[in-house]
């Protein structure tokens, strides 16, 4: 009775907030003019180890088709993003902008804020070094959250520089072996007593701790946040070189979305990967990148814990799920009648629901209101006459059938709504 | 750089037919009272073997993860529905009227309209055993179809009644263990040589026969048919005895929607399934219901081979991929007024895209045109003014940038679009 551990069923009253989450990425997406694509759920697992090392196999849904294939359920999507983008490199002039809403899985412990599946955005800008790629980017992230109705006093970007760090590490002259060990250090540090991350920095841990507590920051980062200041977005964004980011491949700009009251995971996160989609293509294409993902999970815990964006979601759920119409059915010998009039009215793009077995006409009225909707059609006695009730107000006036549509249209057009 | 063998890359021009695909399936649904719900993309294999018998396991993408559970990619959503109606049975007033739009997949050898995954769209009325939700259901088959540009010309809904087929076994004494392998002959008898299935079929042949080709009909039939006639939907459907889907869970009427051309696979197809809450819920919930489902594949085949069709695609492809406004930024120095003013349009809900890198003008304008803008506006010596110019018309206008988003408003109330 129940699906396997962190998957999710969603009932009509949660697919209709994941609905919501869906149209807001997509609208923002747009009006940034961001092409939406999609790449398979199934890919061979050669693509991710490839990415992320043979470690990753033991976080993956990974399998051998009968095929004896390799396979995974992706985690991620820039893999596929890197072989798509090879594979069409000379149709598509550069820069992309492309976005997608990947379904993604990984084998891992179930948590707050982590399931076994989860849905995500994803944005990557392809082909562009400048730096206004990483500030659009970053606007965009900041754009999607506001999308959910949050202000800069519920969220923040944590803006840093990878370069930055490599930088710091070559100047102390630390050998190029261990910068990704010293990076995952630094990266965990915020997580962690000082002393712990102390002992494993050893002779590095001063100067380090130096530009955590400094609030440094650097001429690029300075730029970024000019960028965000000429948007009027820099109050949604710090510059934060406490932000690494674990993984190898990131070559710039790296920034992670978090709720103010650092109550959640990240929201968000991403960076510049200018050499990724070389590797992962095996050189078949070479173009600087910058992306990001945000998940479904984190978002809408924090919208659950947000009363503004909370009721912004309650509001787009209710009049995604609203019912226009409700036909009552009183007299059997109408149903016919009734059933012309229906399809007309759902020609007429009308959403309109109707009793499919004969019931009490006051049965029909509690269904009519449980369903949401705004209402009521009557047909009965008054035929060819049908009585419209209005189910917020309890108006009603009766109408000559053939009129219907023309007198809903009118009332549209009074009040904004049917009815 | 390659997907895998039957899974599909979606570049944007695809992924925007999938979206108008997705669109019309879920606002005609809507329009019919459905709502929307989801279930899992991985199941435990039991529950596929559960409904159609060990032999569906070869057609599975199936594996064991890494806590020992053996684990499917849903080939179909029925038995995550039944699952998830009796896990949450007391929590739904019936009848429910329920859709989804799962990505399923199956390891079968690829061919013509057939892929290893492919987007289907399911719609189930739950708990009413009136033949209305049979009407009511082949009615929203027969709307799906009608929403994307198809006639009574185009498609057709061939409907019978496996209760008929039943009856008729019954009646000719067959015992009911070999009913199954009966109704798969009959099933299959359209598509191979009468004298084949007459073998097959023995002492029942002749009697066969004389249904398929006696356009026979039923009480029950007629009945539907009226309920479709009363919704001015009749030439869309036909019934056909010859209809009998091979699945041994059907208990009442059956249906297939195909190209009136008879060129390509089934577009639809579902029916009455009285029994399979009770057995796939194993006796934890009990309802009669009814579903279909129409896939991806070859509705996008038979769109791109219908004119009127293709062009109402066509349409709205591009409307989901136009933008509005694209800025020209003709001095470097006005960069960060523009981008003061790009936030403006998105905030108004506009489109709007701008050269990351300095470029010159002409190519600015040049990629203004690829990405199918509207509008330019050039910021440039004019400052503070903006320059309009309407791509379609050439039309230019000098506006004070301060009053630029008004005059795109007033444009749009001019025109019905910005410019």
């Amino acid at each position: 009775m129940q699906p396997l551990p962190g998957f999710r069923d969603f009932l009509p009253q949660d697919w209709a907030r994941q609905n919501y989450i869906f149209e807001k990425w997509w609208e923002v997406a747009r009006r940034y003019g961001f092409l939406q694509w999609e790449g398979p759920v199934l890919e061979p697992t050669e693509i991710y180890t490839k990415k992320s090392g043979p470690e990753i196999v033991g976080q993956l849904f990974n399998f051998t088709d009968k095929g004896e294939r390799e396979v995974a359920l992706r985690p991620e999507l820039t893999p596929s993003l890197a072989r798509v983008v090879a594979a069409h490199d000379r149709e598509f002039k550069k820069p992309l902008k492309w976005f997608s809403i990947p379904h993604c899985f990984r084998y891992e412990k179930q948590q707050r804020g982590r399931l076994r599946e989860h849905y995500q955005f994803n944005a990557d800008i392809i082909g562009e070094a400048s730096l206004d790629a990483d500030v659009e980017l970053i606007a965009l992230c900041i754009d999607l959250l506001r999308a959910f109705g949050f202000s800069s006093k519920d969220v923040v970007v944590r803006v840093s520089d990878r370069e930055f760090w490599i930088d710091f590490l070559r100047a102390q002259n630390l050998p190029e072996e261990k910068w990704q060990e010293t990076l995952q250090i630094i990266d965990k540090s915020e997580r962690e007593p000082r002393e712990k991350t102390g002992a494993k920095l050893g002779p590095l841990a001063e100067s380090v701790f130096k530009i955590l507590d400094g609030k440094g920051s650097s001429e690029k980062l300075d730029r970024v946040l000019d960028g965000l200041s000429a948007r009027g977005l820099a109050d949604f964004a710090q510059i934060d070189l406490g932000i690494v980011r674990g993984l190898a491949y990131y070559t710039g700009v790296v920034f992670e979305a978090f709720d103010r009251a650092g109550k959640l995971r990240a929201l968000a996160g991403g960076g510049r990967y200018d050499n990724l989609i070389h590797h992962l293509s095996d050189g078949a294409a070479n173009h600087p990148a910058i992306g990001f993902a945000m998940g479904d999970v984190v978002l809408a815990e924090l919208i659950d814990e947000s009363p503004a964006a909370k009721a912004h979601l309650d509001k787009a759920v209710a009049a995604q799920r609203a019912l226009d119409v409700y036909i009552v059915i009183a007299k059997e010998e109408r149903r016919a009648d009734a059933l012309a009039q229906i399809q007309r009215l759902r020609d007429g793009g009308y959403r309109v629901d109707y009793p499919l077995a004969p019931a009490k006409v006051g049965k029909q009225f509690q269904i009519a209101e449980q369903l949401g909707a705004r209402l009521a059609i009557l047909f009965g006695d008054e035929w060819p006459q049908v009585a419209i009730k209005n189910l917020a107000t309890g108006n009603q006036e009766l109408v000559a059938c053939d009129a219907l549509l023309t007198r809903l249209e009118s009332m549209a057009r009074e009040t904004g709504r049917p009815g």
